[in-house]
């Protein structure tokens, strides 16, 4: 399916929408909308909208199925796979949804806030906060991104382990479909079993099937008890069994239980401001161990304690240290935060996103290190993350001394290698972070063909005029 | 949409992939299929067709196809809504599922278990149990229920609070297309991004969009501390800030919060062999309050202890019990679970499974009871249920003396009154049960055209020879 380039004439038609000074068209103007933060995809782009309601995005959807003209939805633009990023050669019309930014209603007794997609992530977080709620949807971006974003992709972060991701913490939707109708799905409801799930289809679609303009997120109480500790262990294995331990002892309250090597606190240590070891003593792994307990923060110290004191004595935890202020939980959360920047400065890295079952780490960790180790000797595998949720992100940054452009020009044989272990495991090629560009050719190579083709059917079903963000996630034949 | 009648030589070719003793022709045979448990609807089937193996149910959906015999799936014949039972007047063929009953796989350590949708509900709850471990839906058919049916209606029951409804509780699947491909969706992972969510499409479909045959569910460890209390307030309103506060000291320790009325209460201690009023002052309202812990049995204590100090010396509570042992736990729980057979051995009894914001409760049931008094006076409302869901089995027994035939045939009406209350706070007019035949029509009256029009482009797009249980959910045109 091909879209329409717009002439001068249907730009101008699509300006006067929003007006001309939400309407960009120089290219200076343009610019920041067609790059993504990696710098792997530059788009162009004839013409930046910024509407400033739902009706105006209506309008512009309307008018893009009358004419074939192709939209790309944008939030932060802090998307990792391209999602966000109009086609390079095309001439795609970015839809930015930055000035619908309201935080429409809050009610802490019903524990839901109602956003436009536009809201900036941490502007909810402290619109939560000064209720004396917590939306616990937290990733590293979360200054800048979006939650129309976060609800395309799906995105999960580091609080996943227990209160799961987008989809489980939105509860309704708003939507501008292809044709410009608007659907009211903004419900607060928490079961509501009448008809096929629509909101789970938009969110995570990437933009490819309507454009999500506003959503009911969950509000949960504030935690009375925080607790959180580094822990030094000697094998990946370990680690699985660490897990176990401290999910059968806390339950729902182990809030965060997250893997890094020592050459990743190495490279902290190293090259983040403000970041160093927080322990003497050498280990091969560490587990960030993060506690919440609603009833006292007692409660939280007591569940560290026995987790640390059994663990120790049995040899399975070699050290550890518990944050004693939230300046020191804020630090140790900051080291695991700064695995990926710290890689930077270490020359190229070659990334995957990738989840397996829990109890398969181990397993795929060990065969994954010894493919990559045989394909290119001296690599330095920095592969950390949320292992309560099977989520790796098994990053290989280049030997020391190697060539930064030789070693990121096998990016895509890195991946077959490493995907091709992770779906002998049954795993997902991308954890959280969606299709986008980046993976929609390798998606066609990893699922059936029948559920391909599943997707594709709703694909045509919503979008017949193929005017949503096109060529993402799917190809369209 | 017209669905073939099948001939003779048809009955016979479908017949023939599941082996005569499978095929039931007789009416003797077939008749327990054909009445779902309340006797609001017959159906009416020339065959019942009991397949042994995923590959024969795709072999019946691929003859269904291209014959365009109409096909209803079937697990444990449990349902509210009727979706199970094959159309009165028609000659849809009844697929059950009840052969498929294999536990394929359990992992403690990843926390899952694989099941055919046959699996009866109390099985998988067992086998969980037999490894530690918790399958939390609980529901009170969970005897007879299977699994496959409770996939496709996103069952709710008493633990959705903590753990959620079926969506939540079930991490892939594996669905039998109505061409008879197999779409092999079996993964075990917490986070998979990767294209549109297929999964949460199938679950809750009804049936109309394919068959399930099995499922990857999500396991928990066992808590090791577990109190159940019975209390007693003024109002609903107080209840509501009763759930507020134990939702903020207990967090997701907080494992059912359900609430009776006193008439309620007065039904199951007059009817249900066994269950008494376990205090002897008399209150308005009840709510029975669970609590899980994991780490000890010691910290459910404190906390329902700290819970209900607290809120009797603020007067919040006028009296509770609390259960000291399994035994008087259960029976507890026996009470709640007995309010709807209780109501039988009153007469008739109108229902609605309603959900609304929970904030709303109060003030959605001040007014439901106001209106259903005002057309019928001397009406007895046993309004109960999942309060910390928002989900309320709106009841209504008939007044005493009167006739039952006449009150029924009331029953659309009552439901005009409740469901129209509950859409002004925009609500769910089914919560948990789903849409099946009963709320088909009321369905399309209460959702946008846009919505309807979303589903039945999915419906056409999924099921284009319209054999996948017809005429359920939505009437396609």
């Amino acid at each position: 399916m091909t879209n329409t380039i717009p002439s001068s004439d249907l730009i101008a038609r699509f300006a006067a929408i929003v007006g001309a000074s939400d309407a960009l068209t120089q290219a200076a103007d343009i610019t920041p909308y067609l790059i993504e933060s990696r710098g792997l995809y530059k788009g162009t782009a004839p013409l930046v909208l910024k509407p400033g309601s739902v009706a105006e995005v209506s309008q512009i959807l309307k008018l893009a199925s009358e004419t074939g003209a192709a939209i790309v939805p944008q939030g932060g633009n802090t998307g990792h796979v391209a999602g966000q990023i109009p086609r390079a050669g095309a001439a795609d019309i970015v839809l930015s949804l930055e000035r619908l930014n309201r935080i429409r209603d809050i009610d802490p007794v019903g524990n839901v806030i109602v956003a436009d997609a536009g809201c900036i992530l941490a502007d909810i977080q402290k619109a939560a906060e000064e209720h004396n709620r917590l939306f616990p949807l937290s990733l590293g971006s979360e200054g800048s991104c979006r939650i129309g974003g976060n609800l395309s992709t799906n995105a999960g972060g580091t609080a996943v382990l227990a209160y799961g991701n987008m989809r489980q913490l939105c509860l309704g939707l708003e939507v501008v479909l292809p044709t410009g109708e608007i659907w009211d799905g903004l419900r607060r409801l928490k079961k509501d079993n009448t008809g096929y799930d629509l909101r789970d289809l938009f969110i995570g679609a990437e933009g490819t099937l309507g454009v999500i303009t506003g959503a009911v997120l969950k509000l949960f109480p504030q935690p009375l008890g925080h607790q959180v500790a580094f822990a030094g262990v000697q094998s990946v294995a370990d680690a699985l069994v660490l897990f176990d331990k401290a999910s059968s002892l806390c339950g729902p309250a182990l809030t965060g239980f997250e893997l890094m090597p020592r050459l990743g606190v190495e490279f902290t240590a190293r090259h983040i401001p403000g970041v160093r070891d927080p322990m003497d003593t050498v280990h091969a792994w560490y587990v960030l161990i993060d506690i919440s307990t609603s009833d006292s923060a007692e409660s939280a110290e007591r569940m560290m304690q026995a987790l640390l004191e059994t663990e120790i004595s049995s040899g399975l935890v070699e050290n550890a240290v518990v944050a004693t202020s939230e300046a020191q939980r804020k630090s140790l959360w900051h080291m695991r935060e700064s695995m990926s920047p710290a890689q930077k400065p270490e020359g190229g890295s070659i990334k995957h996103d990738v989840s397996v079952p829990v109890s398969s780490i181990p397993a795929f960790m060990a065969e994954a290190d010894a493919a990559v180790m045989k394909a290119i000797p001296g690599a330095r595998i920095c592969s950390f993350g949320h292992m309560g949720d099977g989520n790796i992100h098994y990053n290989i940054s280049q030997p020391v001394g190697a060539d930064k452009d030789q070693f990121i020009a096998r990016w895509r044989e890195m991946n077959a290698i490493v995907h091709g272990i992770v779906l002998r495991y049954n795993g997902s090629i991308s954890a959280e972070h969606g299709i986008g560009q980046l993976k929609r050719d390798e998606l066609a190579d990893v699922r059936s063909p029948i559920e391909i083709d599943l997707m594709l059917r709703i694909k045509h079903a919503f979008d017949p005029a193929g005017i949503m963000n096109p060529d993402k996630v799917l190809k369209v034949r």
